[in-house]
Protein backbone atom coordinates (compact mmCIF):
# COMPACT_ATOMS: atom_id res chain seq x y z
CA UNK A 1 0.00 0.00 0.00
CA UNK A 2 1.39 3.42 -1.00
CA UNK A 3 1.89 5.68 2.15
CA UNK A 4 0.57 9.35 1.89
CA UNK A 5 1.21 12.29 3.97
CA UNK A 6 -2.45 13.90 5.34
CA UNK A 7 -2.44 17.07 6.91
CA UNK A 8 -4.52 17.05 9.53
CA UNK A 9 -6.02 20.10 11.43
CA UNK A 10 -8.66 18.58 13.66
CA UNK A 11 -11.41 20.33 11.46
CA UNK A 12 -14.27 19.09 9.56
CA UNK A 13 -12.29 19.01 6.20
CA UNK A 14 -9.34 17.07 6.79
CA UNK A 15 -11.48 14.68 8.98
CA UNK A 16 -13.16 14.20 5.44
CA UNK A 17 -9.64 14.02 3.70
CA UNK A 18 -8.17 11.36 5.73
CA UNK A 19 -11.53 9.35 5.36
CA UNK A 20 -10.54 9.87 1.52
CA UNK A 21 -7.07 9.04 1.32
CA UNK A 22 -8.59 5.51 2.77
CA UNK A 23 -10.63 5.21 0.21
CA UNK A 24 -8.43 6.03 -2.73
CA UNK A 25 -5.97 3.20 -1.24
CA UNK A 26 -3.48 4.73 0.58
CA UNK A 27 -1.52 3.67 3.92
CA UNK A 28 -2.17 7.55 5.74
CA UNK A 29 0.35 9.05 8.01
CA UNK A 30 -1.54 12.38 9.74
CA UNK A 31 0.65 15.48 9.94
CA UNK A 32 -0.66 17.97 12.51
CA UNK A 33 1.33 21.50 12.93
CA UNK A 34 1.62 23.36 16.59
CA UNK A 35 2.01 26.91 14.82
CA UNK A 36 0.69 28.43 17.89
CA UNK A 37 -2.15 29.05 16.70
CA UNK A 38 -5.05 30.11 19.57
CA UNK A 39 -7.02 27.54 18.35
CA UNK A 40 -4.61 24.82 19.12
CA UNK A 41 -7.09 22.65 20.81
CA UNK A 42 -8.09 21.22 17.60
CA UNK A 43 -4.23 19.30 17.70
CA UNK A 44 -6.49 17.23 20.31
CA UNK A 45 -9.10 16.90 18.19
CA UNK A 46 -7.05 15.77 15.09
CA UNK A 47 -5.28 13.49 17.93
CA UNK A 48 -8.94 12.13 18.75
CA UNK A 49 -9.30 11.25 14.63
CA UNK A 50 -6.15 10.07 13.96
CA UNK A 51 -6.43 7.52 16.85
CA UNK A 52 -10.45 6.59 15.74
CA UNK A 53 -8.63 5.58 12.09
CA UNK A 54 -5.49 3.67 13.46
CA UNK A 55 -3.59 6.05 11.57
CA UNK A 56 -0.14 7.35 13.08
CA UNK A 57 -0.19 10.82 13.82
CA UNK A 58 2.95 13.23 14.49
CA UNK A 59 2.87 16.50 15.21
CA UNK A 60 5.56 18.97 14.82
CA UNK A 61 5.56 22.67 16.71
CA UNK A 62 6.51 25.18 14.45
CA UNK A 63 6.37 28.69 16.33
CA UNK A 64 5.00 31.06 14.26
CA UNK A 65 4.21 34.13 16.99
CA UNK A 66 7.98 35.39 17.02
CA UNK A 67 6.98 36.81 13.06
CA UNK A 68 3.04 37.90 13.73
CA UNK A 69 1.02 38.89 10.85
CA UNK A 70 -2.10 36.79 12.17
CA UNK A 71 -4.89 37.07 14.41
CA UNK A 72 -4.75 33.35 14.53
CA UNK A 73 -1.48 33.59 16.45
CA UNK A 74 -1.95 37.15 18.06
CA UNK A 75 -4.13 38.46 20.35
CA UNK A 76 -5.81 40.43 17.69
CA UNK A 77 -9.43 39.87 18.09
CA UNK A 78 -11.15 37.21 15.61
CA UNK A 79 -13.59 38.56 13.75
CA UNK A 80 -17.32 37.62 14.17
CA UNK A 81 -20.93 37.36 13.39
CA UNK A 82 -19.30 38.73 9.65
CA UNK A 83 -21.98 39.02 6.97
CA UNK A 84 -21.04 36.55 3.83
CA UNK A 85 -20.43 39.83 1.80
CA UNK A 86 -17.75 40.55 4.29
CA UNK A 87 -16.18 37.36 4.35
CA UNK A 88 -15.68 37.44 0.90
CA UNK A 89 -13.82 40.94 0.96
CA UNK A 90 -10.21 40.53 0.61
CA UNK A 91 -7.90 39.17 2.81
CA UNK A 92 -8.90 38.30 6.22
CA UNK A 93 -6.89 38.97 9.50
CA UNK A 94 -7.21 35.65 9.84
CA UNK A 95 -5.17 34.50 6.92
CA UNK A 96 -1.85 33.28 8.22
CA UNK A 97 1.38 34.77 6.07
CA UNK A 98 2.49 32.24 4.08
CA UNK A 99 0.81 29.15 6.58
CA UNK A 100 0.30 26.52 3.59
CA UNK A 101 3.61 27.19 1.77
CA UNK A 102 5.51 26.11 5.16
CA UNK A 103 2.61 23.58 5.64
CA UNK A 104 3.28 21.76 2.78
CA UNK A 105 7.06 22.04 3.08
CA UNK A 106 6.88 20.71 6.67
CA UNK A 107 4.53 17.45 5.06
CA UNK A 108 7.03 17.31 2.08
CA UNK A 109 9.84 16.36 4.46
CA UNK A 110 8.19 14.18 6.62
CA UNK A 111 6.86 12.67 2.99
CA UNK A 112 10.54 12.56 2.17
CA UNK A 113 11.25 10.88 5.24
CA UNK A 114 8.34 8.15 4.57
CA UNK A 115 9.20 7.53 1.44
CA UNK A 116 6.05 8.85 0.15
CA UNK A 117 5.31 10.55 -3.17
CA UNK A 118 1.44 11.53 -1.91
CA UNK A 119 0.49 14.86 0.07
CA UNK A 120 -3.21 14.88 0.97
CA UNK A 121 -3.99 18.88 1.66
CA UNK A 122 -7.63 19.61 2.92
CA UNK A 123 -7.35 23.29 0.98
CA UNK A 124 -10.53 24.67 -0.21
CA UNK A 125 -11.28 27.55 -2.68
CA UNK A 126 -14.91 28.12 -1.65
CA UNK A 127 -14.65 29.26 2.16
CA UNK A 128 -10.52 30.36 1.62
CA UNK A 129 -11.65 32.75 -1.76
CA UNK A 130 -9.62 35.74 0.01
CA UNK A 131 -6.86 33.29 0.80
CA UNK A 132 -4.13 33.61 -2.22
CA UNK A 133 -2.30 30.22 -0.89
CA UNK A 134 -5.53 28.08 -1.29
CA UNK A 135 -5.76 28.60 -4.94
CA UNK A 136 -5.48 25.89 -7.65
CA UNK A 137 -2.35 27.47 -9.43
CA UNK A 138 -0.38 27.97 -5.66
CA UNK A 139 -1.09 24.36 -5.34
CA UNK A 140 0.61 23.56 -8.81
CA UNK A 141 3.81 25.41 -8.23
CA UNK A 142 4.12 23.79 -4.80
CA UNK A 143 3.99 20.68 -7.01
CA UNK A 144 6.94 21.90 -9.44
CA UNK A 145 8.45 23.08 -6.52
CA UNK A 146 8.75 19.81 -4.47
CA UNK A 147 9.33 17.88 -7.81
CA UNK A 148 13.00 19.79 -7.45
CA UNK A 149 13.04 19.67 -3.89
CA UNK A 150 13.53 16.39 -2.37
CA UNK A 151 16.53 13.11 -2.64
CA UNK A 152 13.26 11.52 -4.47
CA UNK A 153 12.76 14.15 -7.23
CA UNK A 154 16.32 13.50 -8.46
CA UNK A 155 15.59 10.23 -9.61
CA UNK A 156 14.05 9.18 -13.13
CA UNK A 157 10.30 9.03 -13.14
CA UNK A 158 9.64 10.25 -9.57
CA UNK A 159 6.51 12.13 -9.29
CA UNK A 160 4.76 13.64 -6.31
CA UNK A 161 1.36 14.84 -5.97
CA UNK A 162 -0.51 17.13 -3.52
CA UNK A 163 -3.96 16.15 -3.78
CA UNK A 164 -6.15 18.75 -2.41
CA UNK A 165 -9.75 16.88 -3.07
CA UNK A 166 -11.70 18.95 -1.29
CA UNK A 167 -10.49 22.40 -3.30
CA UNK A 168 -14.04 22.49 -5.16
CA UNK A 169 -16.21 21.41 -2.81
CA UNK A 170 -18.71 23.39 -0.47
CA UNK A 171 -19.06 22.88 3.09
CA UNK A 172 -22.38 21.02 2.52
CA UNK A 173 -20.58 18.66 -0.09
CA UNK A 174 -17.81 18.36 2.31
CA UNK A 175 -19.85 17.26 5.07
CA UNK A 176 -21.89 14.80 2.74
CA UNK A 177 -18.58 13.16 1.61
CA UNK A 178 -17.41 12.82 4.99
CA UNK A 179 -20.86 11.64 6.18
CA UNK A 180 -20.62 8.78 3.46
CA UNK A 181 -17.28 7.61 4.20
CA UNK A 182 -18.34 7.19 8.49
CA UNK A 183 -16.54 9.98 9.68
CA UNK A 184 -17.51 11.22 13.11
CA UNK A 185 -17.88 15.30 13.11
CA UNK A 186 -18.50 15.39 16.78
CA UNK A 187 -14.31 14.88 17.08
CA UNK A 188 -13.41 18.22 14.97
CA UNK A 189 -13.67 21.83 15.69
CA UNK A 190 -13.82 24.09 13.07
CA UNK A 191 -13.51 27.38 15.56
CA UNK A 192 -11.22 30.00 15.63
CA UNK A 193 -11.59 30.82 18.64
CA UNK A 194 -13.06 28.36 21.33
CA UNK A 195 -13.27 28.42 25.05
CA UNK A 196 -10.96 27.17 27.34
CA UNK A 197 -13.09 23.81 27.65
CA UNK A 198 -12.45 23.81 23.58
CA UNK A 199 -16.44 24.66 22.89
CA UNK A 200 -17.05 26.89 19.81
CA UNK A 201 -17.91 30.38 19.54
CA UNK A 202 -20.21 29.75 17.11
CA UNK A 203 -19.89 33.61 15.67
CA UNK A 204 -16.51 33.48 14.05
CA UNK A 205 -16.32 33.09 9.85
CA UNK A 206 -15.26 29.43 10.52
CA UNK A 207 -18.52 28.52 12.68
CA UNK A 208 -20.80 30.40 10.49
CA UNK A 209 -19.89 28.54 7.40
CA UNK A 210 -20.03 25.39 9.77
CA UNK A 211 -23.12 25.42 11.04
CA UNK A 212 -24.38 26.70 7.35
CA UNK A 213 -22.65 23.73 5.68
CA UNK A 214 -24.52 21.14 8.44
CA UNK A 215 -27.80 23.17 7.61
CA UNK A 216 -27.24 22.92 3.95
CA UNK A 217 -26.17 19.48 4.32
CA UNK A 218 -29.54 18.74 6.44
CA UNK A 219 -27.39 16.98 8.81
CA UNK A 220 -27.68 17.39 12.49
CA UNK A 221 -24.47 19.41 13.68
CA UNK A 222 -22.84 17.79 16.74
CA UNK A 223 -20.90 20.70 17.83
CA UNK A 224 -21.52 22.14 21.21
CA UNK A 225 -21.44 25.63 20.23
CA UNK A 226 -21.30 28.34 23.17
CA UNK A 227 -23.11 31.32 21.60
CA UNK B 1 15.30 51.68 2.71
CA UNK B 2 14.03 48.93 1.29
CA UNK B 3 13.22 46.30 3.97
CA UNK B 4 14.44 42.36 3.07
CA UNK B 5 14.64 39.27 4.93
CA UNK B 6 18.14 37.94 5.51
CA UNK B 7 18.18 33.78 6.62
CA UNK B 8 21.52 33.66 9.13
CA UNK B 9 22.27 30.61 10.31
CA UNK B 10 25.65 31.89 12.08
CA UNK B 11 27.82 30.11 9.49
CA UNK B 12 30.91 32.31 7.59
CA UNK B 13 28.70 31.71 4.24
CA UNK B 14 25.40 33.77 6.07
CA UNK B 15 27.58 36.44 7.48
CA UNK B 16 29.05 36.99 3.96
CA UNK B 17 25.28 36.95 2.86
CA UNK B 18 24.11 39.85 5.37
CA UNK B 19 26.79 42.02 4.95
CA UNK B 20 26.22 41.85 0.69
CA UNK B 21 22.38 42.64 1.80
CA UNK B 22 23.46 46.15 3.48
CA UNK B 23 25.88 47.06 0.78
CA UNK B 24 23.29 46.59 -1.95
CA UNK B 25 20.96 49.05 0.22
CA UNK B 26 18.59 47.03 1.89
CA UNK B 27 17.67 46.98 6.07
CA UNK B 28 18.21 43.25 6.32
CA UNK B 29 16.08 41.96 9.06
CA UNK B 30 17.57 37.84 10.27
CA UNK B 31 15.75 35.90 10.69
CA UNK B 32 17.22 32.59 12.08
CA UNK B 33 15.27 28.96 12.23
CA UNK B 34 16.03 26.74 15.19
CA UNK B 35 15.19 23.40 13.73
CA UNK B 36 16.16 21.14 16.29
CA UNK B 37 20.16 20.97 14.30
CA UNK B 38 22.57 19.57 17.28
CA UNK B 39 24.91 22.46 16.01
CA UNK B 40 22.55 24.38 17.13
CA UNK B 41 25.40 26.30 18.91
CA UNK B 42 25.55 28.30 15.34
CA UNK B 43 22.37 30.29 16.50
CA UNK B 44 24.35 32.10 19.30
CA UNK B 45 26.97 32.62 16.81
CA UNK B 46 24.02 34.09 14.43
CA UNK B 47 22.60 36.34 17.13
CA UNK B 48 26.22 37.62 17.81
CA UNK B 49 26.60 38.53 14.01
CA UNK B 50 23.25 40.19 14.17
CA UNK B 51 24.00 42.11 17.35
CA UNK B 52 27.53 43.69 15.70
CA UNK B 53 25.38 44.52 12.62
CA UNK B 54 22.75 46.28 14.35
CA UNK B 55 20.10 44.51 12.31
CA UNK B 56 16.79 42.86 13.96
CA UNK B 57 17.38 39.29 14.82
CA UNK B 58 14.52 36.91 15.08
CA UNK B 59 14.61 32.92 15.77
CA UNK B 60 11.34 30.84 14.89
CA UNK B 61 11.59 27.39 16.76
CA UNK B 62 10.95 24.62 14.39
CA UNK B 63 11.01 21.16 15.83
CA UNK B 64 11.46 18.44 12.92
CA UNK B 65 13.00 15.71 14.99
CA UNK B 66 9.70 14.49 15.13
CA UNK B 67 9.40 13.37 11.23
CA UNK B 68 13.68 12.74 11.39
CA UNK B 69 15.63 11.97 8.35
CA UNK B 70 18.64 13.33 9.00
CA UNK B 71 21.97 13.24 10.62
CA UNK B 72 21.83 17.12 11.82
CA UNK B 73 18.23 16.52 13.65
CA UNK B 74 18.84 12.90 14.73
CA UNK B 75 21.68 10.84 16.82
CA UNK B 76 23.03 9.05 13.82
CA UNK B 77 26.83 9.91 13.19
CA UNK B 78 28.03 13.13 11.47
CA UNK B 79 30.61 11.78 8.65
CA UNK B 80 34.17 12.94 9.57
CA UNK B 81 37.36 12.94 7.10
CA UNK B 82 35.55 12.27 3.75
CA UNK B 83 37.73 12.74 0.77
CA UNK B 84 36.60 15.48 -1.88
CA UNK B 85 35.10 12.53 -4.30
CA UNK B 86 33.33 11.05 -0.98
CA UNK B 87 31.77 14.44 -0.28
CA UNK B 88 30.73 14.67 -4.21
CA UNK B 89 28.78 11.10 -4.05
CA UNK B 90 25.28 11.63 -4.36
CA UNK B 91 22.93 13.23 -1.44
CA UNK B 92 25.19 13.15 2.07
CA UNK B 93 23.15 11.87 5.53
CA UNK B 94 23.47 15.38 6.80
CA UNK B 95 20.51 16.64 3.92
CA UNK B 96 17.80 17.94 6.43
CA UNK B 97 14.63 17.17 4.24
CA UNK B 98 13.15 19.95 2.77
CA UNK B 99 14.77 21.74 4.71
CA UNK B 100 15.20 24.84 2.36
CA UNK B 101 12.13 24.68 1.24
CA UNK B 102 10.68 25.32 4.90
CA UNK B 103 13.25 28.20 5.65
CA UNK B 104 12.03 29.88 2.87
CA UNK B 105 8.72 29.40 3.71
CA UNK B 106 9.07 30.89 7.04
CA UNK B 107 10.85 33.95 5.72
CA UNK B 108 8.34 34.23 3.11
CA UNK B 109 6.11 34.82 6.07
CA UNK B 110 8.63 37.15 7.99
CA UNK B 111 8.83 39.23 4.85
CA UNK B 112 4.95 39.22 4.71
CA UNK B 113 4.52 40.33 7.78
CA UNK B 114 7.55 42.97 7.18
CA UNK B 115 5.92 44.33 3.61
CA UNK B 116 9.78 42.77 2.25
CA UNK B 117 9.75 41.97 -1.80
CA UNK B 118 13.51 40.79 -1.08
CA UNK B 119 14.99 37.43 0.90
CA UNK B 120 18.63 36.82 0.72
CA UNK B 121 19.72 32.89 1.16
CA UNK B 122 22.91 31.81 1.49
CA UNK B 123 22.32 28.55 -0.74
CA UNK B 124 25.90 27.70 -2.51
CA UNK B 125 25.95 24.94 -5.32
CA UNK B 126 29.11 23.88 -5.35
CA UNK B 127 29.83 22.97 -1.76
CA UNK B 128 26.31 21.22 -1.97
CA UNK B 129 26.42 19.63 -5.29
CA UNK B 130 24.83 16.89 -3.73
CA UNK B 131 21.54 18.81 -2.01
CA UNK B 132 18.95 18.75 -4.66
CA UNK B 133 17.56 22.15 -2.90
CA UNK B 134 20.54 24.22 -3.73
CA UNK B 135 20.26 24.28 -7.47
CA UNK B 136 19.48 27.63 -9.18
CA UNK B 137 16.43 25.67 -10.97
CA UNK B 138 14.57 24.97 -6.95
CA UNK B 139 15.12 28.94 -6.06
CA UNK B 140 13.35 30.21 -9.36
CA UNK B 141 10.70 27.17 -8.63
CA UNK B 142 10.76 28.87 -5.22
CA UNK B 143 10.35 32.37 -6.58
CA UNK B 144 7.16 31.26 -9.05
CA UNK B 145 5.50 29.92 -6.06
CA UNK B 146 6.44 33.18 -3.21
CA UNK B 147 5.02 34.89 -6.34
CA UNK B 148 1.33 32.94 -6.18
CA UNK B 149 1.63 32.60 -1.86
CA UNK B 150 1.39 36.08 -0.32
CA UNK B 151 -1.18 38.89 0.27
CA UNK B 152 1.09 40.81 -1.73
CA UNK B 153 1.59 38.83 -4.66
CA UNK B 154 -2.35 39.31 -5.22
CA UNK B 155 -1.09 42.83 -5.78
CA UNK B 156 -0.77 44.52 -9.36
CA UNK B 157 3.28 44.93 -9.83
CA UNK B 158 4.76 42.98 -7.14
CA UNK B 159 7.71 40.74 -7.60
CA UNK B 160 9.35 38.77 -4.25
CA UNK B 161 12.46 38.28 -5.21
CA UNK B 162 14.83 35.63 -3.66
CA UNK B 163 18.71 36.62 -3.68
CA UNK B 164 21.33 33.78 -3.52
CA UNK B 165 24.61 35.72 -4.45
CA UNK B 166 26.98 33.09 -3.07
CA UNK B 167 25.04 30.02 -5.35
CA UNK B 168 28.23 29.91 -7.84
CA UNK B 169 31.15 31.16 -5.53
CA UNK B 170 33.62 28.53 -4.22
CA UNK B 171 34.06 29.24 -0.64
CA UNK B 172 37.60 31.15 -0.97
CA UNK B 173 35.52 33.39 -2.74
CA UNK B 174 32.89 33.31 -0.22
CA UNK B 175 36.09 34.34 2.50
CA UNK B 176 37.55 37.03 0.47
CA UNK B 177 33.70 38.56 -0.53
CA UNK B 178 33.30 38.37 3.56
CA UNK B 179 36.70 40.06 4.11
CA UNK B 180 35.81 42.81 1.77
CA UNK B 181 33.09 43.82 3.48
CA UNK B 182 34.32 43.84 7.32
CA UNK B 183 32.94 40.46 8.00
CA UNK B 184 34.12 39.09 11.79
CA UNK B 185 34.43 35.56 10.98
CA UNK B 186 35.19 34.79 14.38
CA UNK B 187 31.64 35.39 15.18
CA UNK B 188 30.97 32.18 13.04
CA UNK B 189 30.71 28.72 13.36
CA UNK B 190 30.46 25.59 10.28
CA UNK B 191 30.76 22.31 12.09
CA UNK B 192 27.97 20.30 12.05
CA UNK B 193 29.30 18.75 15.23
CA UNK B 194 30.86 20.99 17.18
CA UNK B 195 31.13 19.99 21.39
CA UNK B 196 29.73 21.55 23.96
CA UNK B 197 31.71 24.37 24.32
CA UNK B 198 31.23 25.25 21.08
CA UNK B 199 34.66 24.18 19.37
CA UNK B 200 34.61 22.87 15.72
CA UNK B 201 35.17 18.92 15.17
CA UNK B 202 37.87 19.82 12.57
CA UNK B 203 36.63 16.83 10.63
CA UNK B 204 33.35 16.57 9.50
CA UNK B 205 32.65 18.28 5.62
CA UNK B 206 31.82 21.41 6.98
CA UNK B 207 35.03 21.90 9.02
CA UNK B 208 37.29 20.60 5.78
CA UNK B 209 35.51 22.68 3.92
CA UNK B 210 36.22 25.35 5.85
CA UNK B 211 39.33 24.85 6.11
CA UNK B 212 39.97 24.75 2.99
CA UNK B 213 38.59 27.88 1.84
CA UNK B 214 40.65 29.93 4.73
CA UNK B 215 43.94 28.23 3.21
CA UNK B 216 42.48 29.07 -0.52
CA UNK B 217 42.08 32.54 0.51
CA UNK B 218 45.01 32.82 2.14
CA UNK B 219 43.37 34.59 5.24
CA UNK B 220 43.71 33.33 8.69
CA UNK B 221 41.09 30.86 10.15
CA UNK B 222 39.72 32.68 12.96
CA UNK B 223 38.21 28.77 13.82
CA UNK B 224 38.50 27.05 17.23
CA UNK B 225 39.43 23.43 16.26
CA UNK B 226 39.15 20.69 18.43
CA UNK B 227 40.88 18.49 16.46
Amino acid sequence: MARAVVLLSGGLDSATLLALAKTEGFEPFALSVDYGQRHRIELRCAAALAMASGVVHRVVALDLRGIGGSALTSYAAVPKDRSADEMNAGIPVTYVPARNTILLGIALGYAETLGANDIFFGANNLDHAGYPDCRPEFFDAFTALANLATKASTQDGHRLRIHTPLIQMTKADIIRTGHRHGVDFSKTLSCYDPDAAGRACGHCDACQLRRLGFAEAGRPDPTAYVG
